[in-house]
């Protein structure tokens, strides 16, 4: 089949022919891809940035945003059966640890996350696990959703776990309205009545969040702690979700945030470097936020499925990889890059 | 009646005799001290560290760790009586705003805080709010729990939410065994099976810990991070709960957690100063604390009189205040110092 | 004032003049009533149901769902002022014991119950505490709103508390679609993205749940249980709300619940009567659902300012509350009546 | 390899000789039995109480309270290895169902029940999954908590439900103080520092209970409604455990509960038969109890391990498993009657 792979870093990817994925343990599932998100960390992924921690050995199949129809199953695959439709989540877990035991499979102590650290889905098949397919409604299409399935399923990690202490009346403040805050926004207006005050440097972004369901939109042009402060009363935001995490966004969001409020860090990039007295005085929580767990993967697709959380998407046939990931650094890409068979 | 005041920063305290304060609003309680607990904040407050925040009008009268007798009550006072043995919260809230009316106190939007921005218990008598006092055991008296109030409180706050997710078979850090630590030790116990393993500098406050019930005691002498980690399997432990907060305190504590764990913060003095990236592929939380809420104080009373928390003290008659702070800036105490009638 | 008064069990209400409330504690609010929910209740008390367990002194002022304008504040009032709109809680409670502490003030050990226990709100003006008066939006008008203070609070109590435990893909039964369930829908409509089945013998109530958003509606003509088995997969819902508690509603929810499900007890009439072999093999809860606390009343004000919850009313000038409850005990009110000043 | 078989109801349990159970699938462990549990359960079995519900065919081996030696492991199997001591858990689970990936495993679409709907462990070897085994300390033995298997993980599952409410100050009443409260109050012991109120028709029981642990002791002769109540300041406990559930406790445990206080249902045989107006009007909770999950098990062992909860038994040769149903059926078994190689 063809696969477009990783065969050097500081190169560009290669598509080339191997062997199609098997079936060879019990809860193997192969999937026929029916959409590849091109994700950013793809571009980091050819800079060498993962090589060291992935630990993956040269040449392998990237592409970690998958969704398809299940073309194989293992032996003890009773969930889901040849034909299905599915996305697939990012990771492959064990199933026995203490983490996954109690729902939390994210942190699995023996996973694998294929497109990283094993052959990904920039390909035609795509070998995965029982534990890791979901199925999607007959409503959906695996092109449209497969950036759900790991971008999308941060945010709605997050921001589910945010909406569980929102209460009609508070205000959660989102910094960054691009790719996971835009569905960061939705997720919140299905599953909360906040009232939602979106900060972005972009104006546009700020539009559109506020076209999405946004209460107030803030053009962060120097004075957003001010105007975030004013939206609140002078109190600041009972939630903060940070979808950045650098260029300054800490302390501004640190600064929107009320006592006894919880700041979401999701984006990354800066320190948090806060007083201790700060915290303390204040009493506030920061509240680390990772990719969503298998059963927050069902919960979005839910949702997907009912209109409720929507991508924009630009298609790309697999071969035209490179002008996907062109378009993508260049910042051509409306929503997200995808490609198809 | 006699009460020792604030008459100027950098200057010592001074013994007057003021007049005795009087019941004039409905809710008001005037409680005859029977303990008064001499805090660092005490020293604080005369090297004019509090003098802006808390914009107190000198000469006032210092105290915020309170206990005795009710002396007198306000016309609609129902929940204490004349002669009640009781324990002072330290901060008098309004019981109106949002904050008070969900059981969150500490966040009143109109508090008062005696002994920091006015009168307080390093007197004869103090007046409080029938919303402060709490009745204690017949078996407790004032001056055994006086240093409770807060120091105390605000240790049980921090170890009793951290209890809520500690479940048998996870590990708690306990950074600091002194005066907070001591307290919090004692509560984790009471509440929680979780192994407890206690760091400190000091091997003598290591040993004590170990003598009140905690599993393990590591002296932090600079392999403390790996011993922790050697305690734990490698893995970090759950909860970390930060009783020091400088010195190095946090970058050692985060190095102990473990994924999907928590950090109290309870000390302070140095930042949190943590990669956002660290955060979110661990998905680690930090978690503000500040004093108790009256409520906490109420269930911290009940610990105390089942015996499950004990606090060593030295007592003073309120003449010998200045030996009192004298002992405690030259680290003579262990425990805690208390003014006695 | 005029006021219309309870004079005798089993007798019609007498309109009479009576003096004004006048403010005498601190804490008290008179509110100038601006509208007064006719309520079942009402009846109830005229037939004498309430007598023995009110112990109310005849004649008094009937009324327990009212709002106005602030038109008097004690001395101690900050949270209100004269000429602010309020919707009033019905309960007066006393802010110092245990439950009124911990935001659990519906539990209060010492609370009066205004139109129940003592004068309420068919009158010119209430008297009541500024713990119960809940400042509303300018958008909303009092006579619209009144009826949410205690039916309406008492369905968003519910269904918020329901609404926290679920989840996208989870399933929700609202058994009754009358005046609380038409509140609880709106509510779950606001605050999850569960899907919504309701239930009702009255084909037009179910219709016009379906209308303001209940995603399946079922009219129970015998075969209610199989239907909404046949909705859920089989397996029943997650959660069943019922608003309705009689007429063996509570055997038809009980058929209609999923493993591990919560059944929110919140209509009354007949008796949860289920073999503890049942309970414990499906692991099903009954949670008991009381009106709400002056938080909920809080959230529930943010809601209707938002259009979220709305009320279909008819409107009756307070000399003809006979016509109100005439129209009320025959069937021919379409939401609720409330007596105008 | 010796077992003992159910070859008829109403018949004896007949010793037989059966091939050793292989592993045949990836996720199989075999486990050699150190210790099977002798259980009401079994002589319900014989009486045929369990034939309709299990659809069990005749014969096979009964036994569903197991612990031994890991014997043999499928090939997927990581979390244990030829040679360990486990003890198993009751239900073998899919790990692929919403329940099984969100932690609820006992509530699994796919499980089945050695001991009731396939073979169970009076034999020499047991056919298990690597999701049912849980490592035990190195300080336990097999025999000593192979009755904890299921008997005690309902308790603790149930206990440690409750502890997460119970704060210090609260009163919990266990209803109960044979095999499973035995084992309930140690938990609440462990995990709570809430005063326990123990009630038994039994003296002897409740003498037990006091020496273990509990506050207060109630033998039940017909005042102990009053009892607790007078216990208790006239209000009742926050919590009622109820682990006897027929003989009118129910009646009793409800009248003991305190406004918004949870029932707990672990013990069964009558209705709960509870008026809607009273949950409604004091808001009291009933919450069901079946067995405990996977990591409710590793929980437990964590407990057993600590001597936090210990068990007496009876042991008994295989062989002589007449005997011990015997004695179980003749009431001359303290504590569990357990079957060893």
């Amino acid at each position: 089949m063809k696969a477009v792979q990783v065969v050097g870093y500081h190169e560009n990817l290669r598509m080339t022919e191997v062997p199609e994925p098997e079936v060879t343990g019990p809860w193997d599932v192969v999937v026929k891809i029916g959409g590849a998100g091109v994700c950013r960390t793809d571009i980091h992924i050819l800079e060498g940035q993962w090589a060291e921690k992935s630990g993956v050995t040269l040449p392998y199949t990237i592409g970690h945003e998958n969704a398809g129809w299940v073309h194989a199953v293992g032996s003890a695959v009773t969930n889901v059966a040849e034909g299905d439709k599915v996305i697939v989540h990012p990771l492959i877990t064990c199933g026995l640890c203490a983490a996954c035991r109690s729902g939390n499979d994210v942190h699995c102590a023996a996973s694998a996350f294929p497109g990283i650290d094993t052959h990904g889905g920039y390909a035609e098949y795509l070998k995965t696990s029982a534990r890791s397919v979901v199925r999607i409604d007959d409503s959906l299409e695996p092109a449209d959703v497969a950036a759900l399935a790991d971008a999308g399923l941060t945010a709605y990690h997050a921001a589910a776990k945010a909406a569980r202490r929102l209460r009609p009346g508070d205000r959660c403040v989102v910094i960054g309205a691009g790719g996971l805050g835009h569905i960061g926004i939705q997720v919140l207006k299905a599953l909360t009545a906040a009232e939602l005050i979106v900060v972005d440097r972009n104006p546009d972004a700020v539009k559109l969040a506020v076209s999405i369901g946004a209460d107030h939109g803030v053009v962060a042009e120097g004075r957003q702690v001010e105007e975030v402060l004013d939206l609140t009363g002078g109190a600041g935001a009972e939630v903060v979700l940070d979808f950045v995490g650098e260029g300054g966004a800490t302390r501004d969001g640190v600064g929107m945030l009320r006592r006894a409020g919880d700041y979401h860090v999701v984006g990354y990039g800066e320190n948090i470097d806060v007083p201790t007295i700060d915290i303390i005085s204040t009493e506030i929580n920061f509240i680390g936020n990772l990719v969503g767990s298998y059963t927050d993967l069902c919960e979005l697709m839910v949702l997907a499925a009912q209109g409720r959380v929507r991508l924009h998407t630009t298609k790309y046939p697999l071969e035209r990889f490179q002008d996907a990931l062109d378009d993508l650094g260049a910042g051509r890409i409306r929503g997200r890059a995808i490609l198809t068979p």
